[in-house]
């Protein structure tokens, strides 16, 4: 969970280009899109998620406060988010961030939760 | 964020029922949805994400673990996300819950993030 503060006001406001910049940097992560849906506010205002196979990425801006809500929720060791991130903070001219790390899935038995697991010869589904 | 443990392994790896649940439990929260998407993963789990006026809702399932991670994403006062996860909950058959709530976007001022604030005629937008 990322918070990006001081943000180009004008970039955040602009749906069309928010879009591509998130998708641009889901492809920097190395993460897979798989679909992704983008609105405008009025008068201002930016949503957007990104589903991609390992999970999703989701923006929400208030361009009124040069503010934006980032999530990068990812699964598995493979995607390079900080990537993901610098390349978000140079396009939206961040003046300041602040994020959290959360382990989402803590299971009771060691596993890395994939959404494509090799199914086993045990596979109950 | 909300960790759903001990669900109903049949109900969270079917995409269309889950899509149908989560946009019900929108619905109860008074929220309004603005468009959805999920997808089906081979051979199990599902990723959907319902974007709202009020930012979004998400979930990704791990049947194979009777896992899911929802998160309820919401601004302004309005939004009953309680009511929201009592009907996931119940609907999902969950065993065991926890959750962490994080405030999104602490600004160096009072203010109210939402997404169609009034127009002033100090707009600067």
């Amino acid at each position: 969970m990322v918070e990006l503060y001081n943000c180009n006001t004008k970039t955040i406001n602009n749906v069309s280009k928010m879009e591509e910049l998130l998708l641009e940097s889901v492809r920097i992560s190395g993460a897979t899109t798989l679909n992704s849906n983008f609105h405008k506010f009025s008068p201002h205002g930016v949503s957007g998620v990104v589903v991609i196979s390992e999970s999703h990425f989701s923006i929400h801006t208030w361009p009124e406060y040069g503010y934006c809500a980032l999530d990068i929720f990812t699964c598995g060791d493979e995607i390079k988010s900080d990537l993901a991130l610098e390349y978000l903070k140079r396009e939206l001219e961040v003046g300041n961030i602040s994020m959290i790390e959360v382990k989402r899935g803590i299971l009771d038995f060691p596993v890395k939760l994939l959404h494509k697991p090799e199914v086993s010869k045990n596979e109950k589904f």
